[in-house]
């Protein structure tokens, strides 16, 4: 995270590291929708590490045990996932890439278990809120919490019960040698997550571009002050994506603003921006440039 | 909810109602920091009904179970309770009133247990995060999860364990008639909840006026709409308090937003920017016209 008054602005990865000596971390169990997302990022090759909790991830790439890190950010069922960017914000590391990954649930058993025999299916209770039109077309079967989806398929490989099966990805079906019994039992097939990917510092090799740059700032706590930050871009053309707030810790009602738009650095539109933007606004800082990877 | 296309503007209550036989509904255990706002929203003496989840508020004021619901919208460390945006989308009920409420947590104790036999504190999750400094000045004393700060308390009555404390509001102290060992153990003082009251229809009698308006449209998908959009306020000095942002079902990465501002539908200005709001935005629609309760 660099100061937009900093002369040295926030340089990016162009082409993503494809090096599978570097370690990648993530949330979850092996098998997570966040380790199809880091392959998506850094290619098949790469070695990953999964950690229990996303402040164990951040903490992970602070003192250099991974050299990346993959978090969610935002689905289009739930929303942002607010405690990464209070996390982006802790730490400062760059936001050097980005993807989103079609979040499809697999109804997976192991070996043997044929679909007639299950009546307990295992999941994390929001991927099972997200299939209950599979719950309400086989009354049969009851959904059990768990507390991750691809736990619940490395639970049944630990356990073999006779008659449960579990709602994951089919990544987590192939790491576990489950088999899928029932495909993309999801209700609202528009389930995306998105996710970055994030670096312990800019690498001093990388060019000073991408397509997409996120920034955050404080606002004045006074009229129209929001409204004002937001002409720096919109004023220029600049795209504006998405925008989110967390509150200001110790100032009641204020608030810090996520802001990303489609621009590059090495943009002279951009710079301006920025600079104005610098002026605008209180403690403005560029989170990264980056090219979303489709 | 209305549309900003319908001619009938929204109405709001300039004297909320002390009817004391209408009854309010909160989430939570009696005692909850919901009831708290209920008192001092409606009096002293309104009767409330607490309910185990936020759905379950919003179903009992469809059926007319309740007349009011008081529900948390925004906590100044954590944020918006993003589900209650969602909810009041749904079931489209006007927002009457808003107060917040200070979040103190007091260590209480059944009556006869002294501070130093206590080795275990029950709480919800948050608020026994909320008192870090408390648990590292007294290593003794283990923080064991409960599903409720007020039902934390309850429990303590029911089960008079000889060396457990709770953590929760006076008003649960009272309820429950448990003694407060140690007051305000919070790390951070600078902590409100903003709640809201809704009811299931404006009262014909109420007058359309209010010093604050709720609003919420969707934007365009193309640059600048979101920009266009709070240019109906900003340009019209109108005062944009907050802003929020929620997913938008089956459309992935475009969003619903929810502004806050200050203002009155008896104002021309405001009826102007409205209407000009109406014109930039889709779905836009009136949420509620109210006086914040201080």
């Amino acid at each position: 995270m660099q100061s937009v008054s900093s002369a040295n602005l926030a340089r990016s990865y162009t082409k993503l590291p494809k090096n599978k000596t570097l370690l990648a971390g993530f949330q979850g169990e092996p098998g997570a929708f966040s380790q199809s997302a880091t392959r998506k990022l850094l290619g098949d090759n790469i070695a990953t590490r999964p950690f229990p909790s996303f402040r164990e991830v951040f903490e992970a790439l602070a003192v250099a045990q991974i050299a990346h890190a993959i978090i969610p950010i935002e689905n289009t069922l739930h929303g942002s996932v607010l405690e990464n960017y209070d996390h982006i914000l802790e730490y400062g590391f760059p936001i050097i890439g980005e993807t989103s990954i079609r979040i499809s649930h697999q109804l997976i058993a192991m070996p043997g278990i044929t679909f007639n025999r299950i009546r307990r299916v295992y999941s994390h209770p929001v991927a099972l809120s997200q299939c209950r039109n599979f719950f309400e077309a086989n009354p049969q079967i009851t959904a059990e919490s768990y507390y991750d989806t691809a736990g619940s398929v490395k639970m049944l490989r630990n356990e073999l019960p006779s008659d449960a099966a579990a709602i994951a990805s089919a990544d987590a079906a192939k790491i576990y040698e489950g088999r899928i019994l029932r495909r993309n039992i999801e209700d609202d097939p528009a389930n995306f997550t998105r996710f970055f990917l994030l670096a312990k510092q800019i690498a001093k090799s990388s060019p000073r571009t991408g397509a997409k740059i996120s920034v955050t700032f404080c606002a004045p706590n006074k009229p129209g002050a929001l409204f004002r930050a937001m002409s720096c871009l919109a004023l220029r053309d600049l795209n504006i994506i998405k925008i989110e707030s967390r509150p200001l810790l110790g100032k009641p009602w204020e608030y810090r603003f996520y802001v990303d738009f489609m621009g590059s650095m090495q943009d002279a539109t951009v710079q301006n921006a920025l600079a104005n933007l610098g002026e605008m606004t209180q403690s403005c800082s560029i989170l990264g440039n980056y090219t979303p990877t489709p």
